[in-house]
């Protein structure tokens, strides 16, 4: 396949780096392309770009150069202290496509200048490189809940708002979507923010005939909870209660004891665990913010049920989990999967990659086991 | 659909006694079938016998009239208290339709006499009760590992050493398979013992048309293994080793702390991780008798695995279950569904039934989103 | 020793009736005395009151028969079905001594009255059974926190707050506590609520010459760490952070999940954590309403620590008790501990049974080995 | 004080390693001695030997540098990488000091030639370094339990057969033991095997006034069992099963899944539980051997325990600890205080010290409160 670009919105954090990093190291053949679904036997002949095909760039608001973010992934245990000379030089040059995020504090200007700035940086990344499409992956912290505006359902309205100073009708996330998509790129939320998730972004999307996928990676909890609560309902046992519990450090961690933004978080999670097991149940969750506990994220569950006769039972689990280790590779499979799809001619959400996200865009489906089907069966047609 | 006769190998032990007192509660509109798969809309017009065609007898090597095995259920709860006063003069009906079962120690006589009166007992009962046809359910305590002999291979070489009065050539659970198909009954193995898995009986079965399914139960571990295991392998995460710890009081313990009857527990246990991670992984497994739990199982599972750039992550679980409420309502849906293959015609191993089993028989398919699937187009085949 | 009275708070709650259960059964033989701390050696000799020679009434705003609030208890596990019917004459019993709680909605006059009036309560069953003194135990649902006003510090200001109609200077918990030292009884804060800790009821306390004790019973997740926090600074392991999750049922669930009144029990919580540690940590601790759960309380700890070289370690427990089963024996317990106190002569809080509490009154003390070594030596006095 | 020296047998394993290396750091000022409980208040004032006292050699039967001993107690995370560099030379230095250890299998000769070498070795150290005295401290593989034999209690008898070149009267840690006091230096038994708990070496230290401390480092489920079980006594709760599963990788885990070293292992753990709780429980407890957790320990425990009225409850744990960072600064700790003792004329076995160890020597108490209590009152009198 021709060469592809990755634009990751976040280009600095945690997440990007370790994808980054991993990348640089699958090229170079340090490292298997563990927890990369798109390496699994499936999809051995659907046309996806090669890791040799990827190149990388983004927006981010911090200019710390790559090779110091990814020291305290090392500390961390998420990347492995020896691989870290051999990719001081990729992550380099990596750094020289980074250009300066939109931030809605610091920024001067409207929103409509914003947005151009950031179509040129997308631009000029594809033409220097000479990449046939470039997907624009949004990585970054965790925004609180946007209020809907009418201008969300109304793109004339939308880009008049935008052109005005004084207003950023906008959050920065669905800034970001909307310059991917007028850059002409594809584009993925992989994390809870609002992103494309507003009706004028994706019908922008389907009138330039681009596809995108979101939202909000599912890495841990909510991986589980998918594969967990079909079995539950597959043996009609009634899930009384499910209680949840997460405990994570890091900048995740920082930004999501905000509970303005750990609204939108609880809120995506909830919305799936009814849907799988088809009614309401008790389900108290908690975000709390260890900071000492870094990368890792810890969550545990509390599940209580009822079997035949009413007999009262119970599942608990334990999930110790790194965050960016999970999130990294899924961000790369996404890249190449929505690459894939572009170059296919699809349009607007990819509701078949589902699997990837907590609150999936373009499908109903939230059973782990059906969402992998589904997968499977979409990439055998791009096979075909 | 016509009266169903379900015949019990071990109809006084705990699963039966709550299999049968459920029974009544469901036909009572005592209880919601909670636990019991064949009443989700899945199965809404398959051809099923109704709670109320269902007819109960069986075998047992204890004389306990039901209602007394019922009491310590309900100091267990598995039994709702104040169901036990409603169902006596039902489990005092079934109690006259429990008949000695096989003892290899108090027998006297060859196999094949014992043989001869459990076909007269089960044909008697249908008789009797006037029952289309009858399933056979092993639920008797699991018996060690049988050596496999050559008539275990050779149907006429079986029955001459059968006549045999010095020989004990098939265990227990094959000799009650054995009668089973004699007497023109389907058989389902319930438990890890050998009963119908030997060459010699598939091939009976066959040529008598009787459909069997088996064998073990997949009620708690072995189920959740199925259900994450698969999880690891479509995210391309390499399970490092997977650790369980079983604590069970109740017969069941004390009859798997013989580690001659474990071994035939673990070896199925084994099996099937491996085949659902598709390579071996470090794996030890406990059984402990530990009396004070009673009917309740606890298991502690803790898996060690590996992500991108060799990331580690664990996951722990604890799963705290009451064994014989989990058993109790797939005896039940075993008896409808095997009933529904038998009047359908069909005869050998019932592969689709494999989300029943931990070692399923006729199938190799482990993976329970997979074997879900696989049931309900089995289901809807009949109903067709 | 002379006959001693046991009067409760909340007479009709789930821990006063199986309080009142537990003595009824203990007294006919009908249960050993597991989970009495004074029934252990070290008690031998000290001069307690007999179960014998416990009479129990008590105030409660709701009227249910002790019989009725029985029932739920025993489907829950707390009290054994079989015991129920032998111990219905003695709950009946009790029932003729409960009396109308304190209400603030619903009660008509000024405290003063409502407090006279349980004193006449108190008296008339102390003389009614010829008691020599009588330990009033508050077990009623907890309370929001209390505002601190003048009044709880001056007790002739108080005292003129009382007789108006139009204030309600005290909360019902310290009305309680009021009425009880008015009546010259003794008086246990087994509730987070504000009850006697007010220099204004110390005060009375010490003039009246009577002793007190609390507050709030130490029966699950503050047992455990009051426990195995000690361990870790022996050890001069360095606790980074020691998350908590609490899911609970039952009324006190339903209570403690209006955040002001959890409030209460939070802060006596955390109170506690940063005494034993000796530093503060991040401990982000949450009480969930769960009520599938009923009468059983869950609690998760994960505990992050630092050991040498920096080397991070974790500890997590789940514990599953029933709270009014581990809560009713202290109960008893304290009812005689007390007692055989204010026969004694002392006076105030009663520092020495701060084993007994989250947040003991008259102790800096929260290590169970080292609150447990003076319990004992306390006792070993009163014996002399 | 004056100038110590610390012989470690087993010079080259994980606890060895990871004790020089946080000795070199601490002595460095590079890290803070989290883990050292001599450096708790209670000890600011007792005569240890400071960590600038401290003078490291040892016995190892294999030959690798400790600086490459180190490089997998760095990935495993027992080791911080950025402080590998700066001990180096350090790390050199002890290398120098440590001489071949005994090997049964390898070595040429008696036992008593081997002894008269090792005495060699240790008393050249002491001289060469113009130490005070030295404490010889085992650390080495756990052995499989070493059967009795009259030799075992009788001196002469005793160096009798180990003059004889054909015999192997005592297992390797024995030897050490009795090399160690006929160097005049006192003993530590890290481990569980043998070592110094035979008759006659009691007896020769007694008579060569030397102290001795073991056996078995409380570092891990132990810990908690002895922490936690006092609680269930002192609250009168019955423990009706106490089940454990420990995985842990590293050699340790090799060592002990060879069932006879386990053996010695699982039984001091039994002996330390019945003691705790005063009375036998069923208490199922496994070790495997899981590699890929390396110097990781994981131990799951579940404990079933009944309270008022027979209420069923339970307490799970599940403990991650890295075991060489929990025991190399107990090796240092045992090292100053039984130098200590030495200095202050104490002989035989230092009950004080049973905090320390799973299964102390000279102490029948279990309960951790109850020795740290100990602990600090001989420290107290230390300081007198």
């Amino acid at each position: 396949m021709t060469r592809t670009g990755l634009w990751l919105i976040g280009a600095r954090g945690s997440v990007a780096t370790t994808a980054v990093s991993g990348l640089l190291a699958l090229r170079a053949g340090l490292a298997p392309p563990t927890g990369c679904v798109t390496q699994r036997p499936e999809f051995a002949e659907v046309p996806l770009p090669a890791w040799e095909d990827l190149v990388v760039g983004g927006h981010d608001v911090v200019a710390t150069p790559l090779e110091k973010c990814a020291e305290p992934l090392a500390q961390a245990g998420v990347l492995p202290h020896h691989l870290l000379s051999h990719i001081v030089p990729g992550l380099r040059a990596v750094d020289t496509e980074i250009r300066d995020g939109y931030h809605p504090v610091t920024h001067q200007g409207s929103q409509a200048d914003a947005a151009r700035r950031m179509v040129d940086d997308i631009a000029g990344f594809r033409d220097r490189h000479g990449l046939a499409r470039v997907v624009v992956v949004n990585v970054s912290s965790t925004e609180p809940p946007a209020p809907f505006v009418p201008e969300h359902g109304d793109l004339a309205a939308l880009e008049a708002a935008m052109a005005d100073p004084g207003r950023a009708v906008l959050p920065a996330s669905s800034l970001s979507a909307y310059a991917a998509l007028r850059a002409g790129c594809s584009f993925v939320d992989f994390t809870p923010s609002t992103g494309i998730a507003l009706p004028v972004l994706d019908q922008l999307a389907r009138e330039l005939a681009l596809p995108y996928a979101g939202r909000d990676g599912k890495t841990g909890e909510t991986l589980l909870r998918t594969v967990l609560a079909p079995m539950f309902t597959a043996r009609a046992l009634r899930v009384r209660s499910w209680a949840g519990t997460n405990l994570l450090g890091g900048g995740d961690g920082a930004t999501l004891q905000d509970p303005d933004r750990a609204g939108s978080k609880l809120e995506s999670k909830a919305r799936g665990l009814a849907a799988l097991l088809g009614h309401d149940v008790v389900a108290p969750l908690h975000i709390d913010n260890v900071p000492d506990l870094g990368e890792q994220k810890t969550a545990w569950d509390h599940v209580s049920f009822e079997g035949f006769l009413g007999a009262r039972m119970t599942l608990q689990f334990t999930w110790t989990g790194l965050d960016s280790s999970l999130a990294a590779p899924l961000v790369l499979d996404l890249a190449r999967l929505v690459a894939a799809a572009h170059a296919d001619g699809q349009s607007g959400p990819l509701g078949s990659l589902a699997v990837f996200f907590k609150d999936p865009l373009g499908s109903d489906e939230h059973r782990f086991a059906e969402q992998t089907r589904e997968l499977y069966r979409w990439a055998g047609e791009l096979r075909a």
